[in-house]
């Protein structure tokens, strides 16, 4: 299905323009329709006159391709781009080039059609914006690296982006404990340099970290890589520094391992999307640097196999295990075709990647031979390579990171993130492909087989409502009948605030509703995410 | 100083039977007067005669000793008697002696009055219990083991006891995974056994493992001695199914390592204290039991060695170190003098207990020794012993975990237990020693020195209000001028409520107050505890 553009370019600035001036909040009752036709104000706040401007049309509006409506929250006017000039100046964003960006998420899937960028550089003026913004009723989506899956991280329609790019200092790290404390912004891989120097490293790793921002890890309780070694971001995060809905700025930034006293408050926010407040700052526990780290990439006969030699190496390798992925051999065919990376090991249907990481070089190399000794004799593993020197471990680790990219180049994907009960972590990979036969280009499966999460992922040469209809509810359905959660670590963004019903009970979704409510109550803070729309 | 007893052993039933006839609750106004003259109803709720009756009559009951008034609940009358007859048949506790037992702490240092005792077996009937005292305003005091270390567990004045000793059902255990599901009953101890027999271990251990049960480790999220390698509860706790004040059953006893749907409400109990809802079931990741166990128990000259010395663990020993435990000479004259436990190695000023875990036999002895040449052979450590059978294993923890029994045995005991920068440890014990001399018996300071996390405690012949005022609060001034916490692990319940501004601004208390008002309009779950009393 072709995206439908509207060709009028020069429209969207006059239109806005026109905004401005009348500087008028949106009376409720425009919204009150039921139907998909956008009122006169998203038309005003959402064309899609923005794109073909500037070259690039082929991304839908979020707006024009999903059945929602604009909530009744005030349009910015001139006035409120001047307040907003006083609280960050020079540091408001209204051009549309740099606009586009983050209006956008990486996928390209998601649209939004924001008209202004703030750029804080501190959580007080964090606190000027959402005050000021609280009291005009301005909707604000707060935004990190951009790297989300789930269209979380970009306006749905014209909500004032709240970027933490400028929020990148470093605020302390005590080289005793590990304990790094940093602003919101601070991208993920220079943090990461930044304590390995320490010889520290940090408790997660992802594909994105290239981009991602250390708050929106936190906000969207980022799983990554490490996950299987140093679990969640709600054991190794110790404090943070949160600004609410009505700029309070909510002081948690402890840097103490252990503390109870009183609720902690900080878990709130670890996952909320940027839906209950603002995180600008982050105090988090790196372990020490491993001394020895190695990497064996190993080529598996089936899935059963697969299973079978993650059960041998959680007994062989024990507490030096660090990451157990997997990968189907079509994420291989597509990151060789579309990314010209070649496989180490010979063909296979499955594909594993091992790492180990500990404080005895000599002891570790012993175990991991053992176990690598054990797997081919019996046959779990078929061919296999072992890498220890830093850039073939990257080498190989790029294999398995760099799967969302070349899905990405694909085509449109349709992105699924599941947790499942292990034993039947790829059944519904290939239940899918006998479903879909040739509608889908291509029906992969890898993922994080070490904490029972699948990736699951569907390309085509593009979006297709007939393709989505076949996915969906199926997808969940499936997935809650083995009581699994359809958003391990993804979050449900806008794409997915829909089907948390298929994860939780309703006196859950009751409870997350009050929440949102207590926390912000005008509901300006990342509307249309996470939680389900109210009937 | 000696607790005001008054002598009159049969008017306590006759009062409550008063009580029980006219069934009314009490008024508004006879509280607000600011006297901590029990006003008639808080008398006939909570008359000294109890514990006369029953021989106990050292312990002062908590609202004689503290300035508490009783808020205006109901009081049980016989119709609610006969209605939780109905719902948990014969398992309605009115027996004096069964009751006593429920009323006092371990420590007795705090003791309620509740004249009755329910013994639900399962959610449901929780559930059913919670409804119907919502609809009554009775008060509820939930209670796993009662083995909490600040009178969080034990009613204040007659809130009802909901007591979870009956829900002790394993409900599943996945032996892959290591998953557990359980009702919160269970005995920390108990489940241990059951998990270890499978060939996984639980992710928590402490002292009281013989009679804690494991909903009350959660909602008191309980640390203990395998913190430092397993991590807090927030992360090992996959999921809970807890009984809202309003009855409502909230099912998030999910089995997944990850989901990220929507908030992640099971952390809102986790560590609530039972203020927020009571837990009935709980799933939690277990380790795979190790293979290798070893404990080294050392003597060390002086606070900065047992540092250096941790120092040097955590980078010989690395991925193996289960557990860095620190106690000081007093200690131990302290569980040789009431336990008649013996020092394995010669008298020194501190003691310090290393354990590992680990896959490889070899490989953590050939660790250990490592380590262990190299903190004698500079003087790090003067002494040390090294156990690797259980029994051994068992012996030597037992010095450093029967601390706190024979701190009982010494005295009354004022308990603090902190998170402090690792540096400044062990500065607050001897500055106390200073400050408070002969007023004390003894001041120790012993704990999880790889935590942060520092008991001190000072013990006298009885409660004295003097040497109270020589402690508090300069402990909690001298802590919050080290940002650190003043309750590290072991909450806040009723003795510490009133010191939350000492580490959490007033910000975070306002939002918690929010939250309890969400969760608990009516504020019947455990009052008088964990929050400050609102002024």
């Amino acid at each position: 299905m072709v995206p439908r553009m509207v060709l009028r370019s020069p429209v969207w600035l006059f239109r806005w323009q026109v905004a401005c001036t009348r500087g008028a909040s949106v009376p409720q009752r425009t919204w009150a329709g039921a139907s998909r036709t956008p009122g006169p104000d998203s038309t005003l706040a959402c064309t899609g006159g923005l794109s073909t401007s500037l070259g690039t049309p082929e991304v839908m509006l979020t707006c024009e391709r999903y059945p929602v409506r604009r909530l009744p929250f005030s349009v910015v006017s001139e006035q409120d781009l001047a307040a907003f000039e006083r609280i960050v100046p020079g540091r408001v964003v209204t051009d549309p080039a740099e606009l586009e960006a983050a209006n956008m998420d990486w996928l390209r899937t998601v649209r939004g059609c924001s008209q202004v960028l703030l750029r804080p550089r501190t959580a007080e003026e964090v606190s000027h914006i959402l005050r000021y913004c609280h009291g005009r009723n301005l909707a604000v989506n707060p935004q990190g690296g951009n790297t989300g899956m789930v269209g979380g991280s970009v306006p749905v329609f014209d909500e004032i982006i709240l970027s933490t790019a400028l929020m990148n200092q470093v605020i302390g790290f005590h080289s005793v404990s590990g304990i790094l404390v940093c602003q919101a912004g601070c991208i993920l891989e220079e943090l990461s340099r930044y304590v390995e120097e320490r010889d520290f490293i940090m408790p997660l790793d992802l594909g994105a970290k290239g981009s991602c921002h250390i708050g929106g890890n936190v906000a969207t309780n980022a799983g990554g890589l490490r996950f299987l070694r140093y679990g969640s971001l709600r054991g190794t995060v110790l404090g943070l520094e949160v600004v609410l809905a009505d700029g309070t700025v909510l002081d948690c930034l402890t840097s103490l391992r252990k503390d109870n006293t009183g609720y902690d408050l900080k878990q709130l926010f670890i996952g909320s999307e940027g839906t209950l407040g603002v995180i600008t700052a982050v105090s988090i526990l790196c372990p020490p640097r491993p001394r020895a780290v190695n990497v064996a990439f190993l080529g598996c006969p089936g899935f059963p196999e697969v299973l079978q030699t993650f059960s041998t190496c959680k007994g062989m390798l024990g507490e030096i295990l660090s990451a157990y992925e997997f990968m189907d051999a079509e994420c291989m065919q597509l990151v060789g075709h579309h990314l010209r990376l070649t496989s180490p090991v010979q063909e296979s249907p499955f594909y594993v990647l091992i790492e180990t990481s500990g404080s005895g070089v000599a002891h570790d190399a012993e175990k991991l031979s053992s176990f690598l000794e054990r797997v081919l004799g019996c046959g779990l593993v078929t061919d296999g390579t072992v890498a220890t020197d830093h850039s073939k471990v990257k080498m190989l680790w790029a294999l398995r990171e760099r799967i969302s990219e070349a899905l990405s180049r694909d085509g449109y994907v349709y992105k699924y993130d599941i947790s499942l009960p292990v034993e039947r972590l790829y059944d519904l990979v290939t239940e899918l492909r006998t479903r879909l036969g040739p509608q889908a280009k291509h029906v992969v499966g890898y993922g994080h087989l070490g904490d029972g999460n699948l990736h699951l992922n569907v390309t085509a040469e593009a979006f297709s409502s007939s393709l989505l209809g076949a996915l969906e509810p199926y997808v969940y359905e499936w997935t809650a009948e083995q009581r699994g959660s359809i958003s391990a670590e993804h979050g449900l963004g806008f794409k997915k605030r829909g089907v948390l019903g298929y994860s939780k009970p309703p006196e859950a979704l009751h409870l997350m509703q009050q929440l949102k409510a207590l926390l912000d109550p005008k509901g300006i803070l990342n509307p249309y995410k996470t939680l389900p729309a109210r009937s």
